[in-house]
């Protein structure tokens, strides 16, 4: 049997910046050739990045992507690296592009895998299957390709296929009836908690189906308000884990895979029932290496710490794909602006961390002292400004009462934040959690304003988990815990008003975030959920609530539809929504 | 020939709310039977309102729409219609839902058309061609249908379609090839410049098609960020309009339409090469009337007028579907403040429009004078706010300067307006322009604060030619003009600092919006805009600006995506986007 040694390059691409997308591909291909590997793979759209959106629409953009693909093969070659094929993922179109926008169909835009070598493209890979649910829309975008491609490497005959393939299953049956040797599929599949044990699952179904190893390769990395959670692993034909690739990192896994010798000649050049094929021939020795490598596994997460590495490394790319020197944001002593102090450090440094902490006449002195506690247990730059006298200058200029004070006092909170943004050029962070977003218990330009919210798809009751556990990871290597147990025990509160608590508005956060994993994550209406055992009364205050939220955000925020994620999971709602709830 | 008497009821439909808009079908066919129609044909969905968005993935809002269409069909009996076909657009799917989000295909969603007579309902079309581009996301939610049906009326078959139906074209070909005596389309349109012509042209190519008739029937209204412009249209074989319904408003469009009888028997039961055909039997007799009803002819509007109304109905519309009494934003003497206002004035009424002066140091007199002119010529609430007392307290509390002091004034002037919201529950209106929106030239959390922007589809340009036709219109009436000559001469400046001007970082409108044009709403890149003739620097400049108001928004707005419409025209760019600029 060949021996062939697989390169897997699980990188972190920027949507756009196509240079810098290709200069990874190079020094993937450097690294590979100098492992001695016979294949080198690249992420889905390794060269223009994940998610392009309407990027894929502008005709500049595809000939761009298209002329970049050419260049880099040039550069591969001239990096003496032409010898091994390459996978690139990119953009690509079906002849000239028009310079409108028409159709979709009209133009043949294309989710496209190059395969390189020599500095030729062998052939030209049309992605056949396309997500169009949760944060995908590809159907937008793309036509969908009808052949499967083969190179034969060192004597075996390897398809490619480009991630919602592996779902959707069509190029995997042309697959198995080319009597493929090895199946590569290159993915740019998001992270949700719990994806990683069903694409396993997936891949174990194909490896059967194609009784042949199969290749999946994730990117890395977080882009926009994605995150990317890498996790690329081989799996042989019978289901077994040869080798796997960290989790939010970026890795270039080498693998040395005994794979069975295509039958020879051009047989994969015909007709299927589901694909039509082609065969391209690289080599057809029979790949063999010298000393084999130790098959590289990667060590399983926790539960909490999968999570805890997708918010970091969200934020983090977040900040520095943007260019940001520095973020700011307000540290009220509570444990929501506490956990998000605690993952910007952990994500960019604590040198690069402002936090300000902006007392109101109903703050408590506790508070103050567990903001300037954890900023120094973290070493934050931390700042006081008082917020009264601002407050005050409103309100001897128009008279109001009530919530809109308390909103107000929020407001001025972010305009300071805002003041600070604009002076110094910080990002605002905004520390808001899930639960508080979907009922509306937060001040839209108030503790809303900033442009990232590294927490918004955490619910309450997880971001207490988080701080526990990021407490106990930091006693069990040692290290100070970052944040103050007060911030984590004492009740939660807004301290917008006298002896405000959280639990004046909402119900216990267990019982909330029930609800609300049915009605905001779930499909579950108001039955469902007495069924399930939630008070009736309850049920309808909380989904009350969260319609009201829509309304709120109706009021003040053009545009805004309910777009709660559950870490990928993206619902569209239309605004004036009679249906759910009175206003 | 047999003479059908066709009712289209054009009626303004909420999304969710199934008893109000059941009670417009209702009410439709209580008129369609008292003028002695023959057939009544409702908007697509006309029961759910539309779009439902990722309401038509919760099963209790699809159980929801299939109950109230058999309750409906049981009302129009009881109300003495149970003769008359009646057409419904509502959300069915594929026997029971299940209470989880799966995917799509599985939960069989169709976008549907019921025909109900005597309590029952005849038939369930399903739509076979989705729209999946600009405004629209069908694809996420529905299956195609693949059965056409028709329906002989009075002893002519009528096929019935919906939408998108007509563009895609293949369940014309099957009416065609079925013989059918005339084609009904039901739709919800939204409006965009110059889209009536382009519905005209397709209607005359689907009814030579077919040789026959075609009853193209759109709703109306605002609903959220679009307007359904109405204008529905009866055409002849022949491509001759033989009535039309007004732009802009609701409508029960009668009209007397000559059409060929149906061959007879049940030809029509079929499977063409295209759908599968079916033929439901409501009256063989040859429809006739005693006295011919006159065709109607709805009035042509002008450019400008079109745009006025579009814009009038889509802001009016959202202030009552959202149950607002009031709106409110600040009044600041320049020109678009002063259209907004107007606007405002012609959706609601002038008692419901607040509108505040809010003068800094760097106002002029004649900015204040000409805000209370107008708000005077257009009798609205008008108040006036001093901000720079507030201002100071801020620069008191901490040291900023230059474009961080300008924002400053902006928020203060935000957070006033939403402290008046919150304890008056006025809606607040952003006034800010297409142009000025594009390239960064605005306030976030400032001037941009507000939950409609009436006129953020309208470049600068434009706004000035709608204010130009809106006082010319009043002057045609003998009305005081409503816009004070000085707030469309001066030359526009956001009065932050001292002699600001526009001009001073933008180029003149008619270049800037010239290069929007082909820039956000086009396809156009850089090379492209310098072959048209826009100097080379100023395209680097203006693209280089729309590019880093992303960064601005990336900064301090979760998750914006660049969503600059042109009426209806949505477009997604990722936040991150190196290829486009420099940050």
């Amino acid at each position: 049997m060949p021996t062939l040694r697989i390169a897997l390059a699980q990188d972190n691409p920027v949507v756009g910046d196509l240079d810098r997308n290709a200069d990874l591909i190079r020094r993937a291909a450097t690294a590979a050739t100098a492992a001695g590997a016979h294949l080198l793979a690249t992420g889905e759209q390794s060269l223009t990045g994940y998610p392009v959106e309407d990027l894929a629409l502008r005709h500049s953009f595809v000939e761009a992507s298209r002329e970049r693909l050419v260049r880099l093969a040039a550069e591969l070659a001239e990096d003496g690296n032409g010898a091994l094929p390459v996978a690139v993922g990119y953009l690509d179109a079906d002849g000239p592009i028009p310079a409108s926008i028409g159709s979709v169909g009209g133009r043949g835009i294309r989710n496209a895998l190059a395969l390189i070598q020599d500095g030729k493209i062998l052939f030209r890979y049309y992605k056949r299957h396309f997500p169009n649910y949760g944060v995908f829309d590809e159907e937008r975008y793309f036509v969908p390709g009808h052949e499967l491609h083969l190179a034969r490497i060192g004597g075996v005959d390897v398809a490619f296929t480009i991630c919602e393939d592996i779902w959707g299953g069509v190029p995997f049956t042309a697959a198995a009836e080319a009597g493929a040797g090895l199946v590569v599929n290159v993915n740019a599949s998001p992270y949700e908690q719990g994806k990683q044990e069903r694409r396993l699952a997936v891949v174990r179904e194909r490896a059967a189906e194609v009784d042949a190893p199969i290749a999946y390769l994730n990117i890395v990395g977080g882009q926009d308000d994605l995150v990317f959670d890498g996790g690329s692993v081989i799996v042989g034909a019978d289901g077994k884990v040869l080798a796997s690739a960290r989790r939010f990192a970026s890795e270039l896994l080498i693998t040395d895979v005994e794979v069975a010798a295509a039958a020879g000649g051009d047989v994969a050049n015909h007709s299927s029932t589901t694909m039509s094929t082609s065969l391209h021939v690289v080599s057809e020795g029979p790949a063999a290496v010298e000393t084999r490598i130790e098959p590289s596994y990667a060590p399983e997460l926790d539960r909490l710490e999968e999570i805890w590495e997708a918010l970091r490394l969200g934020l983090g790319d977040y900040v520095e794909k943007n260019g940001f020197a520095s973020v700011i944001f307000g540290l009220s002593g509570g444990i929501d602006s506490a956990l998000t102090a605690v993952l910007a450090r952990d994500a960019i440094g604590a040198d690069r961390v402002h936090v300000v902490s902006m007392p109101s006449q109903y703050s408590s002195s506790h508070s103050i002292d567990d903001a300037a506690d954890l900023a120094q247990r973290c070493g934050l730059h931390y700042s006081v400004e008082t917020i009264q006298p601002i407050v005050d200058s409103y309100l001897a200029e128009i008279a109001i009462s009530g919530l809109a004070v308390e909103n107000l006092q929020a407001r001025v909170r972010g305009s300071l934040l805002m003041a600070l943004s604009n002076q110094h050029g910080h990002l605002v962070l905004a520390p808001g959690n899930k639960s508080e977003y979907a009922v509306g218990y937060s001040t839209i330009y108030g503790d809303a304003v900033g442009g990232f919210a590294p927490i918004k798809d955490v619910l309450k009751t997880l971001v207490y988990e988080l701080a526990t556990w990021r407490n106990e990871k930091a006693r069990s290597l040692g290290e100070t815990e970052p944040i103050p147990e007060n911030t984590i025990l004492k009740p939660p509160s807004a301290e917008l008003r006298p002896d405000q608590k959280d639990s004046d508005s909402l119900p216990d956060y267990e019982v909330l975030d029930g609800i609300l994993t049915g009605y905001v994550d779930g499909d579950a209406g108001r039955e469902d959920l007495v069924e399930q055992g939630y008070p009736a009364d309850v049920v309808d205050r909380i989904a009350g609530l969260v319609d009201r939220a829509e309304y709120k955000r109706r009021q003040s925020a053009p545009g805004t539809k309910i777009t709660v994620k559950s870490f990928g999971r993206d619902r569209r709602l239309p605004i004036t929504n009679h249906f759910r709830g009175k206003q």
